[in-house]
């Protein structure tokens, strides 16, 4: 199975972080490339941002992704998700999508943890779109963003598993997601600490994403999930410009 | 990994049915237990047919429960699936669950395809009680039961692709679930003259399991998902009565 | 009137009791038979313990609900009510349903305070199910069980009317239903301490299914509520078995 | 029991009749004051009709409420319903409130029939400030008004029934109200034509107030349904503004 | 243009403060008259007062609306706002809709703040009933009247402010409303203490009716905006019942 | 004042076109800039498309923003609308948003009638996210993209009027949204055929934008409506880069 791990965050140190952490996840016959926006922020941490890397998101599909299985975006917050499901011809999984369906899976309400401010009324938001407010207890942010934790985890270790039982004792999560490639990995070093079951948002993705490949579930051949019709445009990548005219089908 | 399947419908046939089904989808390595209700209707169609299967349900965890790494609930519309998890220390899948799930993950509106009238309102309270109301573009169904599709599928399939193109054009659904042991392996067969992709609901509850088994997610040590206090019971199974009483834990 | 009342904790002492105090609530016409159900936990206080006593509520009925007029379902929470309502040829009322109408009855918003912390998200969906969500302010649980409650009411009314009080003044409760029948007849001995409308959800079943069983509203012959096709069944009391495949229209 | 019946519609013959409906609904010792709003449009069929209802009212409640003990508003639709609660000193129920919280007691969900094209959108608007919106199946509207019903049932039997079928076949019902005082009595002369529970509206209202007057429950002293401050007012009726300024508290 | 402000609070001095302040807002050419209700509460601030300013409110539409080119409704909580719209033949704005609107404009959540207690459940509702329940983040009430604060505004602007900034930093609010005539003016004086966008309520809903007026839109000529069927009345004012009867169209 | 109008449908002749039918909408001191998205598809008519106009906005605004009072994104469905408002230090309206909102305010439900298949699940989301989900009553598409209506708005005329009265009678909608630059103008042509009012997005938009900018309303300086922290970014526009960096604040 090839797998395309695209991450819209401009920092190919991120990339390569999290594609050395997903073959470590993945099954042996899968095979994972990993490519990094290129155009955007450093670190997706606002609304702009995310508009700019869900752009990215979809060039860097056209890039790389013809001869792909399944494709992981990630990027918890997951840009540009449904218009990316749109426009690939296989199984799209999105790193927070992924993780939130898999905690609904585990019973009662979830909650979401990660780093940066500016995440919170985004990621209700997305939890909304996806239609599971109701089993959202909380979202939890910590100070540090994403990036600041995949480069000194040590220093939030702390500072996440207080933020996992806040949501646990206040909030009345009966598991929590920690959201974000930053986090990755993270589980197991506070799992004693929080009481319910925590969710590696990188781990559900590739799972969820080896699933669906798995389970031969074809495209939508009509409807808002099929291939839109061609388009002309101006000033794209060479690729993407090819995937919106359909020249590539 | 062994993967425990539980059929709280009274047929034994049925479970043989999936058992021999469930081996020819999960991994290689996944060894399969398939046991029937000890109790209730040789299959479920009414609310108080699932009531009783959902006492079953628990009664067939506690007899073959104990050493299992995931269970799956094979009865589509899921009976005491939240005790189940409530009560069960490994992870545990419903087949109605993991299908919405999964559907979810394909992006835009699911309907669902069954057979059996009495189920159309009970599941549309199941997909409620999940959280994916606004996900649901319809519930379609056909005249005859899971029971009589599984032993003529030749005879409905027809009509199962008729009801899958009617949740497409007249209710707008991006994907369909065909729900149900009875139809599971009949996707491939209509699946052309369906114009959205089909969700197995067998598939999708096996690789869901597999995918949460695989995960290593814990169980909760606090909260509504984590094991109840003790209780004496009369009347009960032995195995259920102990396992309510804390003897087995 | 003949009302019969099915208690499925499987304590007697709980059922004698709620028998007595029925008796002086229900017009003196009304004549009432209490049962207790013949399997299941002694009391019910976990999604376990609930879905057993689903079957055994329906067990009950099938043994003893033929030639009454009016069934109240005495467990707060009301196992399998959907269920019993489908299958019994009369009207019937649950405690916690009749309340939360009663209280909806009062105006603005209710709250539930009751023993034993596992309800507390299953009240949540119950009342969720039941369309009110929007109408509850707050489920307030005390440390003691609707059990421990019925041994010693005197332990518990500080406590009570704490909780009571708290659901009025930090969640604006312009109600508040004592739920569970421990807590039944203690109302009259908090309403000075509590500044909104006490419900005893003993009471409210009573009068709910008076007032049902008066208003003459016959039986459904089509749709989800009515009685549904007869099937086969096996390891169940005579009673409910012969229920099931009709043999008792 | 001393109830007063508040007829809004400014038609006296229309009171006259409900109050001798009532008389047979009842039970012996209950004695029925009904009396008609002073100002306002002969029968209520627009949002300008039934704002001044809500008016007209309170002005009756404060002429005639004194030392009743319970209140209905008979006017399907419950003009300043929530107002009046807040207002009188005893139990209220509203016509239209009192026969959906019985319809949702029945199970499923329930539709509502009336007569007045105007009523339908407020009609779901006030189902949906109840909390009851996922409860309601349609509201059905036959073209004569209830006032036209009440003068020539006759002619419209047939029609109400033909409605009632559409909102069970159609969309489902599980139950329909005939709402409003000119359709209250033909439920048993249509009963047969529809295969659902029939509630009469003006009977779910009588015996709603008998049962929460009966339940001994108590008016708020705290929070948005106790009394309001006293307030000076000018041009209102003399009772109306002495129980605005507190004068006969 | 030719702008009505109608105030149904029965006291002038608000009227003509509101008609002063408003003067200094619309454009030079619009021209107010600004009326009182004839009659009802000295301000509103009860269902009980609300209900009753609804008729007001139509009354004085009735009495001086018929050659205006656009209706202000100018008591915060807008009491008979959708009878108005659908009665008058201009476009009608209510005071807290508009504000309420505006300040979904500006984007995320918003809070209302505002004097007197029993505002906070009404607006609450009528939040809701606009359909915009899922914006509002708070309702913060502070504890002198509207009418007080117009009386000696400097002793409120701290609490206020207070209010305002509870709203931001315990509630998430990402603009505030300053609801009711008596807070117009305010926001200009306490804004350096509030991080966020404040909404004067009158300058919303003058601003709004300018633009709806501006825009052409035009009278629904069909439906449950349009005009409703004539209907005799009794005990009206006779502007009123001119209307109503459809003497005047 | 000076008002932005970004259209990131990449068809300078569309701009153009909006820019002159804009100038003869708006006050005559209000002077438009109107400017054309660098990038994407001719027009959008996907998701995919749509995440790209979202970036494209961004930039145009970067590009041409510093000095406006108030900023119009054109293009019916407001891509990266949130992203705008965050970054932006003026208001900002989008087409659709100011359309739904300005509808809102007639009273009752709206629809919205526009060109375009791949619409129809966008601007459902899009309305649900705006939180006004209950009050659409429908989405109607036409055939013909809004660009191909902008080019021969003869040949559309009879669809849009058949679409608009769909809406209205098999709906119940009580106003209908010409939405997309390419319906301006129209609803003068067909508002006889339509019994209900047009809004009109283009002038809804404009006469909004101009509403906010005169109401004096600033920018939040704190929250998710507040500017966000910079950030480096690569491969980005100069004017955006600057943006996004702080370089301009």
């Amino acid at each position: 199975m090839k797998l395309l791990l695209i991450n819209p965050n401009t920092t190919a140190a991120i990339t390569e972080r999290m594609g050395e952490l997903a073959r470590t996840i993945v099954a042996p016959a899968t095979r994972i490339t990993a490519v990094t926006g290129r155009f955007g922020a450093r670190y997706v941490a606002s609304r702009a941002a995310y508009a700019i890397a869900g752009h990215a998101t979809l060039d860097a599909y056209a890039e790389h992704g013809a001869d792909q299985d399944v494709v992981v975006l990630a990027c918890f917050g997951d840009p540009a998700l449904a218009a990316l499901k749109e426009i690939a011809h296989q199984p799209v999984v999105g790193m927070a999508e992924a993780s939130c369906l898999a905690a609904a899976a585990l019973g009662g309400r979830f909650a979401i943890v990660t780093g940066g401010e500016r995440w919170r009324p985004m990621l209700i938001e997305f939890v909304a779109a996806l239609g599971l407010a109701d089993r959202l207890a909380a979202v939890e942010i910590v100070a540090p963003t994403g990036a600041d934790i995949a480069r000194e985890p040590e220093k939030s270790l702390a500072l996440l598993a207080e933020a996992c039982r806040t949501a646990v004792t206040d909030h009345g999560a009966d598991s929590v997601i920690l959201g974000g490639a930053g986090l990755s990995g993270l589980a197991d070093r506070i799992k004693d600490e929080v009481p319910v079951p925590l969710v590696d948002s990188l781990v559900a993705a590739l799972r969820m994403a080896e699933m669906l490949a798995g389970a031969g579930i074809g495209k939508a051949r009509l409807g808002a999930c099929s291939t839109p019709p061609p388009v002309d445009t101006t000033g794209l990548g060479g690729a993407l410009s090819d995937l919106m005219r359909g020249a590539r089908r």
